[in-house]
Order: C-alpha cells, then sequence, then structure tokens
C-alpha cells in the first residue's frame, strides 16, 4: 500500500486546504476553484480549521445584497514553537509563532560539558520564562525544535558519541524535554537546523545550499534539491573530522589527526595566538581581536579561511552547491575568513562548478540556529498529515 | 500556479494508472478499486494505453456465464532504448527495453580522445547494429541514454571543460543523437549513470548510496534518499580532483596537484608499475597482473584504496552513506583495491557515520552504465507527465 501511496495523488483534504491558506489568504470562492472540490466539502474543511484556530477570517461574512466576500487566512498565532540552539559554550531560545517569526528570545553562556541534566533543566528554565514573558501559556506549545554540537541519530534524536559533548552520548534529549513540554520534540545537529534556517529565511529559491558552522567545533548543514540531506544514520556534514590535504598533523579530540576541527577549531586559533603573544580565551576574543584590527589576529583568520577553503573545496567538487553559507561566532569576523575560503575554493575548484558559486556570510547570522529550529517545528506540525490528525483528534473527541 | 501544484493532489490520470500497471498486473475491478474512480473513466485510460500499446491483457476476456477476469500488464516490448556508456578508452552499448532488460549488447574499445565527431558515428553505427540485431525497427526506439567520463552541464547535456575529453567542451551531444535517432536523448556523468544503475539494479530499499569509478579517471555519482543529487550545475560527484590528504603532488590534468586521479588513475598506477619493472599499458593489464597474483601489482592496487580511502573517508564524514559501491575497470581486482579503502575509511571516519556502511564491488559491474543509461531514459520516458503526453498525442491525431 505504500508504493500505491507514492504512485497515487489523492483528493485534495483538511491538510492541503490548510496549506493553500498558509501560503495566502483566500476566499471560500477562490478554494473551490483551486481545488474542485463541492463548495460544502471546502465549507466542512474551513469549519474544522477555524475549530481548531487555525485560520481566521476577514472581510465581511456576506451583505444583505452581494455575496459572501470573507477571505480566511492562517493565523499564526494558533499556536508558538520553542527552538533550542545549544552551542559548545553557549545556549539560544527563541520563542516564535507559527510563521517562524521570533517573539522573544534569550542567551545565556553555559557550556556543554556540563552534562544533559544541567543543560537541558536551563533550557527549560528558559523555555518557560520566555512563555511567561509573551504571556503564551504552556499549553499554546505545538512543538519544540533542538540543535546540538555534535553527530545526532535521525530516528532517536539522541548524540551519537559527540566528541565535544561529553556525558550526552545516547542522551534522551526528547523524553527529558517532552516531560516537561508534553509535545512533540524535534533534536538535530546544530548545523543541519542553521542550514534549514539560513535556507528558509534568504535562500528559498536556491536548491543547493551548505552552511558552514566555524565554532569551537566545525560543522556543515547540506540542502539539497530544496531539502536537508541527513544520510543514513543522520551523521552528514562532519566535515570538522575530515583531514585537511596539507595540513598539520594536530591531534584532535576525535583520536584522529589534522582534522580540520583541530586546525581551525576556536582551541587550536586560541593558542596560535598565544603563541602570537595575544590574549584571547573564547571565540569572542579572537572576533574582537580581528575587528580591532589586530594583524596576528587578522593573519589567524585569513589562515584559518585558506585551511577551511583546502576542504570546502573538495565539498564543492563533490556537492557542486550554489551557495557557501559562513556561520558560526568566527563568521562575526568574516571579511578575513571568506576571504581565506574564497582564496583557496576557487584556485583548487574546477571551472564548472564554481561557475555560479556564492560564498557569503550567513544572513541569518547568529539567529540561523533558532530559525532553522523553529521552521523544522513548523514543516512537521504543520504538515497536511499532521493537519489531519489534528483536525480528525477534533473529531474524535466530539464524537465521545 | 507551480507553487499551487506542489500543494495540491490531483486526481488519478492515466499516467498514474500505468504506474500502478508498471509495477504489477491488475484487473479493472482492482484499478477501480485503488483508484477509487468510475468504472467508465478506468475503462477509457485502459483503452488509451493499449492504443499506445503500452499495456496488454492476459485472460479471459468475459465468459458466457462468469464476469470479465481479464488481467492488464505493462508491455515492456512496447518500444526499446538505447543506452550508451562511453568511457576513456571504450564505448559500451546497450539495446534494452522499457524495463531495462538489456536484449544485445556491444562493447568496443574506442579512445575518447578521438572526438565526439568519430566517437558519436560510431555509437550511431553500433546503434542502428544492434537494433538490426534484434529486430527492432529504429521507429520503435523511445530515448537515448547516453554517459560521458567527464562533468555535464545538466540543463544542456553538454560537457563543460572536461579534463579527459579534448574537443569535447561544450559539444552538443544531445543535438546529434537526436538527428540521427530523432527520439529524446539524455546525457549525463558516467559516475552518475552507474550509481543509478547500481541503485535501480541492486539497492532500491537504500536511500543513501555512492558509487565510486575507478578507471583512467575517478568519479563519483551520489544517491541521498533516493534519489541522484547533481548538484547545482549537474557536475557534483567530482572527487577525481579532491586532492588527497598527505598525498603526493602529482601534476594533475586539471592545472592542480595532488588531485586522487593524478594518485591512483589508471596512468598514475601504470607508471608505478613500469617503475617496479613490469609491463603494463592498460586499466585491464593492470588487473590481470593483480589477478595473476603480482606481489607488486598487488601492493599497488592495495595503496591505491588505501588512498582512495583517504577521500573517501571525507565522503562518508560528509554523506554518511549506507554503501560504497566500488566499479570501473579497476573494480575488477576488487579485493586489493575494497581492503585498502576499507583500512582507510574504518581507520579514519567517525563510528556513528560508518556503523552500517557497507563498502562492496559493485554488483551490476562492467554492465552498471547501460543499466544506469537505460533507467534514466525509461524513468523520463514513462513518466506520469509523459504518459500523459503521449496518449494527448494520439487522441490530438485522431481528432485531425
Amino acid at each position: 500500500m505504500e508504493e500505491l501511496q507514492r504512485i497515487l495523488p489523492r483528493a485534495p483534504g483538511v491538510g492541503e486546504v490548510f496549506q493553500l491558506l498558509r501560503a495566502e489568504p483566500r476566499t471560500r470562492a477562490q478554494l473551490v476553484a483551486i481545488t474542485g472540490q463541492a463548495r460544502s466539502t471546502i465549507a466542512a474543511r474551513l469549519d474544522s480549521l477555524s475549530e481548531v484556530g487555525l485560520i481566521g477570517q476577514i472581510g465581511e461574512r456576506s451583505s444583505a445584497m452581494g455575496r459572501p466576500a470573507a477571505s480566511f487566512y492562517f493565523r499564526p498565532d494558533a499556536g508558538a514553537v520553542l527552538a533550542v540552539d545549544i552551542g559548545a559554550s553557549h545556549v539560544r531560545v527563541g520563542l516564535t509563532d507559527l510563521s517562524v517569526r521570533i517573539l522573544t528570545e534569550s542567551q545565556v553562556a553555559l557550556n556543554v560539558e556540563e552534562g544533559p541534566e544541567v543543560v537541558l533543566a536551563r533550557v527549560i528554565e528558559i523555555g518557560h520564562e520566555l512563555l511567561a514573558t509573551a504571556g503564551i501559556p504552556a499549553s499554546h506549545l505545538k512543538g519544540v525544535g533542538v540543535g546540538v554540537p555534535g553527530p545526532v541519530t535521525h530516528s532517536s534524536g539522541r548524540p551519537s558519541s559527540p566528541p565535544i559533548m561529553p556525558g550526552w552520548d545516547g542522551y534522551d534529549i526528547v523524553g527529558a524535554l517532552q516531560t516537561a513540554f508534553g509535545v512533540p520534540i524535534y533534536v538535530d545537529n546544530d548545523a543541519n537546523i542553521m542550514a534549514i534556517g539560513e535556507h528558509a529565511m534568504a535562500w528559498k529559491d536556491v536548491p543547493d545550499l551548505v552552511f558552514v558552522k566555524f565554532a569551537t567545533g566545525v560543522g556543515m548543514g547540506i540542502i539539497l534539491d530544496g531539502q536537508i540531506r541527513r544520510g543514513a544514520q543522520g551523521s552528514s556534514g562532519d566535515i570538522g573530522h575530515i583531514r585537511v590535504p596539507g595540513g598539520p598533523p594536530n591531534p584532535c579530540h576525535c583520536g584522529g589527526t589534522g582534522c580540520l576541527e583541530a586546525v581551525i577549531g576556536v582551541p587550536a586559533l586560541l593558542e596560535q595566538l598565544t603563541a602570537a603573544g595575544r590574549t584571547a580565551s573564547s571565540g569572542a576574543d579572537i572576533v574582537s581581536l580581528v575587528r580591532s584590527g589586530d594583524k596576528a589576529a587578522m593573519q589567524v583568520m585569513r589562515d584559518a579561511g585558506r585551511t577551511a577553503g583546502e576542504v570546502l573545496a573538495g565539498v564543492v567538487s563533490l556537492l557542486n552547491p550554489s551557495v557557501i553559507a559562513v556561520g558560526g561566532i568566527l563568521a562575526q569576523a568574516h571579511e578575513q575568513l571568506i576571504a581565506g575560503i574564497r582564496e583557496s575554493v576557487y584556485a583548487k575548484s574546477l571551472p564548472l562548478a564554481t561557475h555560479d558559486l556564492r560564498i557569503n556570510a550567513s544572513i541569518a547570522g547568529p539567529r540561523a540556529g533558532i530559525i532553522g529550529a523553529s521552521t523544522l517545528v513548523c514543516d512537521q506540525v504543520l504538515s497536511p498529515a499532521a493537519i489531519e490528525a489534528m483536525v480528525d483528534g477534533t473529531d474524535a473527541r466530539e464524537g465521545e
């Protein structure tokens, strides 16, 4: 039957009618014309969607003489989403509506090495604070999206041997947050959610984009033919542990040597700066030094870009993306970083692959993660199937 | 409207009814039950499909007393496809039916450096010979699929600065073959069509697979979430020009140094064997030496595998495939090659990515290319949209 479902189109259900309104407001007559369905069928679907609060109505209901001219529209305030971006040394949490508009957000310094209990307790606390700030009851929450800085088994949402997240291996993040919030929880690698956020915000019409996160770790989210591609277990985009061609054999915490992350992750750059007599102890310090015009820091950043470019040239040969979006804390000093990347990539890739390639700083910037996490949740909880289940649930309760 | 077409399912048309029969034979009653359409609608669609010869009928048409019990089935002999695999030093052409069954095939030694006029003239000649051998009129041909050993701009089917195909840059392969055969022509990179062939033949249920071709050039076809991913211009999978981490700085014909192809392509391996006092002048010679148990050749092949594994470890980190299928002429000596690849990949990739990874010799083997080229054509000429156009074309002619 699954095969048949792939082959056979179905008549548009309430889920599809909702997608039409999610795209733009429409009148009953327009919906009848677009779907080819009976006026009574459309009316019943609109009733169901109104009942669960997902749509509203604007314009006159009807006038004594004329025809009804009401337009129906998607109500993004029908629910809220918590979007959580857990980094190596910070947590950013956003509360959004169902159109991924950020209502309120909060960022705190927090070391992921504190372990899942401490970090997730703080996330839950911040989540409730944000709901209170926005005056939104917890019952209004539709889902929580979470990005973490390590590989995640996609089917379970559990981190899998994440090198910079001691104590998190196999931890049941979904279970912990579900207990706290009672809604669907979606966990993904942070570079994946950043790629989703960058794509949704700035490059919707570009099918092939990669997002590189430069921070304590180095990671990548891959969008091909318009969709995030996670690979067989969900660990795709793990460029931090690709060996740099011609790079130094720095020992890496993964057990290997010469990994990109061991050469240009924040700790490696801090070592280089210390050796050059500079005082810096975080990615933000590096960014400040570069921005202040410190020559050594600028050189370190440019070299990091060149080194990253060695690996990214391989990514360009392999995936032929249209856009490389550069994000993460180090992208806040993106001029040197991107100049270095461009230098290597354009020198080492074949003409066809770089013909229309853009290498740009992330447009979503530090919010790429929470925008992506919210997008991930909204696309799930507003999918045609989810809408149909939601409406059926209401019907079922009515039948009791 | 395009957006609406994405959102809205349509009622099953003649194209979808055909897909149901392409999957397996079904009775009229089954089609009515599955599609939910009127018996008369289904009868009209079956008539259209019979008229263009795409389906046949088995079982009694009706019996005096009982109900009609006829089953309708897809007729793969309703058309034929030419599948062309152009390598650096050979051309293989297959004639298949519409279910990708090879009816007859031919392989000839031919150097791609002879240029497009010479090579395509030979392809056209072989194509007509195969049609004659199989007793199939040229009018029966539905399409031609072609793989070439270099990057192809997907939208035009033209090679784009292909390093090992002098004279082919920008050549209108589609135009040349269309003039000769008068049917749709599909051109793709050879590693892409091999990946499609390997996937269709042996790994249909595996969503994430990469196919590596080891020959004069080294290339890769990437299947993620069940589909070939060609990238923005169609040049994805170009691993031959990724620099080998820790590899020698061999000059490459692309202008770079240390490219995988410059280190383990057939010419590089021949140099190594010559230096070791062996006589070999082709990939087939290398394979013979390895098979004969020649120690130096076995060592060269094992080292080539290790070197390829350095780059493939990066591919595994980046794409997290379930299967790496190893093909191309050198895969005919796959034991040493694959042992070397495994050695590097398992040593250098993170646990999650290699957890369920299989590294295997291609199951489609030397036929991967023509099976893939035929699959590419069949999926296009038998798509729901193509079937609808075909049936409409008949209707239009009838109306004249």
